[in-house]
């Protein structure tokens, strides 16, 4: 297993984004059979792939799905409208075809494969299923540390460990775990500063009145935790409000982008492993494609905060990828424009004057 | 040729958008295993699509790209950064491969058609080009009305048997002509009462100067014709203002909603062409898809007045059906996961409390 250098002292060191393959790659924009600048986010995006994947002919061809699964004490304290035995229940859907990420995940010809982090269920074997277990489920932020400094190592090292062993080009990373919209939002409020009020949504659907008692529970465990006076660090903020699932998305992103893989984040709870990601190795947000701006209303506030600009707005809030498959026929398409159109000079057509 | 009710006095009854069938695919949706409504747009497009279709199974097998292409007047008077020879030279990189809508289509599995509706140029016989050339180009809106009333009935008419001819059960309609922004932007002044500044943007990319030329002119044309005192009606200000594939964008438009085709309405110019079938046949909107909001900055305000809300934000400016196309996957995946996810009793998945 890579060892992870932020955990011996030395700062990670991010891949160079190479401002002259940008500008190539600008330059063979402006030479197709369009205006310029006239595919807007299309060229944009094509230039950050290339930028990442060094090299100005970028190319998306062998794409993953990773769905990180994990539980949350929490869960059980009434952050959620749904039982946490839904968890390992939508991970056993994910496996048998049934669930949203499954159907893009066919209909894209994609990979889908879906990470134990920490599920509170014995799976036993499992075709698509890998096994990364930290624990049945992390403690309840409300009386403990959500996970100790060394589950949040591991799970850390596991998501690196895999980004590098997968043989994908591009990352399509989501979640699933009840309860991870409540970890999300006191992520932000701890890294971000944001009043927890302005971090607090409905998740998967509770009404004014949930929304108002997820608030109370987690207002309570900010309290418990008093980690605001303090230094805390982003390792300790994540160590004490978990889960296991945002704590690997971490690792796997930063391994994915030491690697030079394309990654595209998904929505609330994926950017929130970013915004982690970001205060480890500032500057990393660059390294990352924001694939959309999800419904729960504190993910447009987030991506500011990370600075992401993402590509769709499709007032989804379903996670498991769902928002990163979206937008990967957006990136393909981007791609063979760059490829295939033809330039002014090749098609014999007149410049603008 | 199938006679268009239009100019026979009588009106253009549209078919009926069932409530039932959109009761029943939302119910269809809520079966899902997911968060009630957390696909956002995707389940109310699929909800759209089946209304059209009149079916609680809607489905999108043979999609086809339509670009109406032609010349106008005004284009050689400084309204465009583009010589007027573009629109052909255009249309034959269409035709021959390289341009950003062929390879949209290619990628997408989609048949692209080109319609000459009325470009200032000879093609002989070309394969992929359908020829219903009204004339070599309209007249220049500064002087006279680009067409005639009965150049403009030709056209509508054209593009209405075209809508009912093909076997596509969607259409892209998209267009090509330098100089069509200052058509469209017309068209959204009269017909919306937009002051003329709002309506006036950059198009394929003029400079500020530029705009500001064009904007003048545009205010010339308006002083010359001074519809705006009288009770000008729709087909009048079509008229006046142009296009030829304008106006048969409006016919193929009434044509595919008549026949419960699902149209994908591009950007600025074929939404001005949706602003006067609109005016024209009240509520014809809600049988459209709206692809994108376009980067030309009064196309927002021209959907706004239509009453439209498209489905992506990428900031494109291209036309040729660009727009459209990149709408197409959203639009497919929506159906695909109608189809294809698994309900919470048939995946035994619990649900909200």
């Amino acid at each position: 297993m890579k060892k992870l250098a932020l955990f011996d002292g030395t700062s990670i060191e991010l891949p160079r984004l190479d401002p002259s393959i940008g500008e190539a790659v600008r330059a063979r924009w402006d030479g197709k059979t369009k205006p310029l600048g006239s595919l807007g986010d299309l060229e944009s995006v094509a230039v950050r792939v290339a930028q990442i994947q060094d090299r100005t002919t970028p190319a998306i061809t062998r794409p993953q799905i990773l769905v990180f699964a994990g539980d949350h004490g929490a869960a059980r304290e009434g952050v959620s409208a749904y039982p946490q035995e839904v968890t390992w229940q939508m991970v056993m859907n994910f496996l048998a075809g049934g669930a949203a990420i499954s159907v893009l995940a066919r209909e894209l010809g994609c990979g889908l494969s879906v990470v134990d982090a920490g599920v509170n269920h014995d799976f036993g074997h499992a075709h698509g299923l890998v096994d990364l277990k930290v624990a049945h489920g992390t403690a309840s932020y409300l009386h403990d540390s959500a996970m100790s400094a060394e589950q949040c190592r591991q799970a850390i090292v596991a998501g690196h460990s895999l980004a590098h062993d997968l043989s994908s080009d591009c990352l399509l990373l989501g979640e699933m775990g009840i309860g991870n919209t409540a970890s999300a939002s006191l992520l932000m409020h701890h890294l971000g500063g944001v009043p927890l009020a302005e971090c607090v949504g409905p998740g998967t659907g509770l009404d004014p009145a949930g929304v108002a008692r997820k608030l109370a529970l987690l207002e309570q465990a900010t309290q418990h935790h008093a980690l605001l006076d303090g230094d805390a660090d982003a390792l300790t903020v994540l160590a004490t409000f978990g889960g296991f699932e945002i704590a690997m998305l971490v690792g796997c992103m930063i391994g994915a982008v030491q690697a030079r893989k394309v990654v595209l984040v998904d929505g609330f709870i994926v950017s929130a492993a970013a915004l982690v990601a970001q205060r480890l190795i500032p500057g990393i947000e660059s390294h990352l494609v924001f694939a959309h701006e999800s419904a729960e209303p504190a993910h447009r506030r987030m991506l500011a905060e990370i600075g992401a600009r993402p590509l769709l707005q499709l007032g989804m809030r379903l996670g498991e990828g769902s928002g990163a498959a979206m937008a990967l026929p957006m990136l393909r398409l981007s791609l063979s424009l760059l490829e295939q159109m033809a330039t002014f000079e090749s098609a014999s057509v007149s410049q603008a004057s």
